[in-house]
């Protein structure tokens, strides 16, 4: 098959501007990034006054290293909605550059079901990781002045908990001494830099309602605490207005479109874990505004990314999905079945049977939000039909609706099927019931993530998490949702439980403070805010051809 | 009068799209970012067969802390070329996001002699600092990815050169310790960050001819050396493909268009100190191709910017003025005649007299390189008629042109003596004749510059300035050019000697070797390449408007 790339050279796109006039979006309100990106202004989402149109959402089971194509499939089945005539809008997260030139590599899907143009969306895109790594970083340039200026408000430096970020993968900036070098160079600490990504600015972007909101939650974050242990807070900086104007074009939705000409809003890319994993609130109203169907995903698995989804986004902004998509792969159970990750190519059937138990859970997870999942099974060419055949039995035997997709070779003919499944599910959803009331405690509220999600016996706070829950407690924040940052790999707080773990128990490490996004991040494990490289970088097979042509970006 | 912000308010944009169609530019090379900014395609360079236009090089006396608005008078310039019904284009620094945020406020003229639209130039504009930060930290990232990864290469850690980048003015970054955190976390070693336009990433872009002469730059680029004392430059990395992509749209030139529509390429902008001072060699070129006159500037007094702009840009790209305007102000000739800095606006004749000897050495180095001056006088409200009758005298004196200009004030109109004075001297320019030939010892060159342009009587190399002599000779890279960096307020390298100093010498503290851009900074002093921000940052005042508009930025 042709690679992304040879395939992205295939595209013909239409200019966006007729893909905007299709979704109805006067064109007045397109800020254009060439030809085929628009930043939308967020006036257009006051100014249709149709109905909002279908949330479709679409999560995973308990992903492989190399994921399961939720993005893929999302994007597959956008295009599957516009082949049935469907009035249909994407709502995705912007990819980070740092795993472009990692790991990972693109994260715009694959084969014919990719955003375009994906070289641009991957690299800078519009420019809103680096407009979300400056305001950022203004903070933390603020902090150090204010300090080195005579410090007047009497800030802690041992006791700083915002962090630099930068959009790179770059370990040896996880833990740092900075302002070295003598008196006219600042003040010694200690510190550090975290991924754009794991920026609570970013979390703020994506669950900002409007300028106005933005602001507030600027206003409110807490930067750390004086030498009296007082909290302070980023509005005594004086520096949240200077932030809103870094952020100005950021809150903007960026419109794009698929391989096949499916509208989609890419905007805002939280990560799923520390962060609550989806894009950002706008560009979801934005495209139930314009769409009589929004589709859009969460990051990880259904137990990370979805239950945040629900737990957080939709909570504060009052939406509900009409439908969820589970994606799974052959791959993802043989691997919960036993198998190792590198013999996930060949036939195992008594693995799949083995692996089921994810499936299961994450079918149940789904339903505890009073909603009916569709499965989605996203076929991999070395997949043998019997191996699909037994999930498509378990389905079955579940009354939960399957469908096969091969999205990823046909584009969106390949997920008719499964289009058709979601549209039959709508009458079956219910309105969503969250897993917890936020006037639980913390503890009430971690407990039935843990044992309801991720099927935990009980949950245990280390010395250090007690002690941060009374500083949430002391500060008035016990009533904010929780966002538990856990290992994406399996569905326990251990990376290396595979399947259905049970009989475990959650420890939790730390608890932070996020004021401003309005969520208490809940550490189980190691969790990492900065990766690094591996050996061999994605970026060192990058190459830009005389054509304009990036190569190797894939 | 009214703020610059008011004045932005008044402008009625004509879309970019026209501005370009005046020049001769096809729009199909035009890549829109918005209404009011395209970048363009360099394919444009070579396509519309005309002879390029001619080059005024706009420079100054040595300035005040606050500048003496020389790109004011390079837009005001313009844009009276422009009342004149010449063809004209403009070719500009892009400013710098960190001393937005910092001291100094925006960076895009003032009044009524301002490029457009100024908030967007100055925040995040089309994004090229960004993309240069991000090449610049990929090679930082891969170099401690690769010692963290066995360090085939052998580099030292304690030998890197190679620093990382950030477009804040954050001095606690200026030196720091990265790579702390025990056996996971990275090789920990001493670092630091210095501000974007101080990477030589930003040099390189600014120098290159095309794509096949930055990929060739990034290549060849020192960054560090082996524990035996080899060489490593960034091709040994495997990340120069990647750092192209990185640069991609960045290396295209920014259309944007002055307060009067004059068109102007607003490209590049590496510090006028430790490199070379102007805007990218493709968008000088561009604005060549397009109008019978293309103008531009260097940074801070002619002896740093103009000094490079000659011996470094305009020999590598073989270009050559045919016209130098010289911008100068009574409140910088009454600061070099004594005068305390906080109290420039009153009258003071005899520090005004006194002053002269500083436009005098000034103008003697434009004739240096067998050009002659048009002295601008950048008229201030506080200034008084006699005053500047003083300075009008002695340019009378010296037989050289004088234009008092009030752009900032009245726009283009207030600028037309000094545009017909410009058209007027072009015959009197003879072809450039450099301060030094390349084949000269390193000493020799610098000896050149020391000697004609500062006035100094001779240069001491410390013993660590000989030292890196002793490596420029090993690795054979004799032949470059000389980029001496050195402080802007003094002609001398003490930064509190004003007006002409004369019996001094200048002390050579260390050499860098910049072989991606080609040329050896030598520094003098203690050279930042790191701003701070000051008590109260310009940030502090910045707001985000509900309209829109950001106020506090100028």
């Amino acid at each position: 098959m042709a690679t992304d790339v040879e395939i992205a050279l295939q595209f013909a796109p239409r200019p966006i501007s007729e893909i905007a006039e299709k979704l109805g979006i006067e064109d007045h309100y397109l800020n254009h990034y060439g030809r085929d990106i628009a930043k939308v202004d967020l006036r257009a989402l006051s100014h249709n006054g149709r109905q909002p149109g279908k949330l479709i959402l679409v999560s995973a089971t308990t992903p492989t290293p190399s994921g399961e194509g939720k993005t893929t499939t999302t994007i597959g089945l956008g295009q599957a909605f516009s082949q049935l005539n469907e009035s249909v809008c994407l709502a995705l997260r912007e990819p980070s550059l740092g795993p472009c030139l990692g790991m990972k590599g693109g994260a715009t899907g694959g084969g014919y079901s990719q955003i375009m143009p994906a070289d641009r969306i991957n690299l800078h895109f519009t420019g809103d990781f680096h407009a979300i790594t400056s305001a950022n970083n203004l903070v933390s340039a603020a902090i150090d002045n204010h300090i080195y200026h005579g410090n007047k408000l009497s800030i802690d430096p041992r006791q700083i908990v915002w962090r630099r970020v930068m959009d790179m993968n770059d370990r040896s900036l996880r833990k740092i001494v900075l302002g070295l070098g003598g008196k006219l160079q600042g003040i010694p600490r200690e510190g550090g830099f975290d991924i754009t990504a794991a920026s609570e600015v970013m979390a703020m972007l994506c669950l900002a309602e409007d300028a106005e909101d933005l602001q507030q939650r600027l206003d409110r974050t807490l930067i750390g605490f004086t030498y009296e242990g007082e909290p302070v807070y980023a509005r005594q900086l004086e520096i949240t207005g200077a932030m809103m104007a870094l952020l100005r074009d950021a809150l903007q939705p960026n419109l794009v479109q698929s391989f096949e000409g499916t509208p989609a809003f890419v905007h805002g890319g939280p990560f799923a874990n520390i962060a609550h994993g989806c894009n950002s609130v706008i560009a979801t109203r934005m495209a139930m505004q314009y769409a009589d169907w929004a589709i859009t995903e969460a990051g990880f698995g259904f137990d990370l990314g979805a239950e945040k989804f629900f737990d957080i986004k939709c909570r504060i902004a009052g939406l509900d999905p009409d439908a969820v998509v589970l994606v799974t792969t052959v791959r993802a159970l043989k691997m919960h079945g036993g198998k190792q990750k590198n013999a996930l190519e060949s036939e195992d059937l008594s693995a799949v049977k083995l692996g089921l138990g994810n499936l299961d859970k994450h079918i149940e997870s789904v339903m505890l939000f009073n909603k009916q999942p569709v499965v989605a099974l996203n076929r991999f060419a070395t997949d043998s039909d019997a191996e699909i055949a037994i999930i498509r039995q378990r389905c079955s035997e579940l009354g939960v609706a399957f469908a096969e997709t091969t999205h990823h070779a046909d584009g969106g003919k390949g997920a008719l099927e499964l289009a058709r499944a979601v549209i039959g599910s709508v009458a079956q959803n219910r309105p969503f019931k969250p897993l917890y009331d936020l006037e639980l405690t913390v503890l009430e509220k971690v407990r039935a993530v843990c044992k309801q999600m991720y099927g935990a016996d009980d949950v245990a706070f280390t010395k250090e998490a007690a002690k941060d829950l009374q500083l949430v407690e002391q500060l008035r924040l016990t009533h904010l949702p929780v966002c538990i940052a856990k290992a994406p790999s399996s569905l326990s707080d251990d990376p290396l439980l595979h399947g259905r773990p049970r009989d475990f128990e959650v420890t939790v490490r730390a608890i932070q403070i996020n004021s401003g996004a309005g969520f208490l991040v809940i550490l189980t494990g190691d969790i990492l805010r900065m990766p690094g490289l591996p050996k061999q970088p994605a970026a060192n097979k990058m190459r830009l051809l005389k054509s304009g042509v990036i190569e190797g970006l894939e």
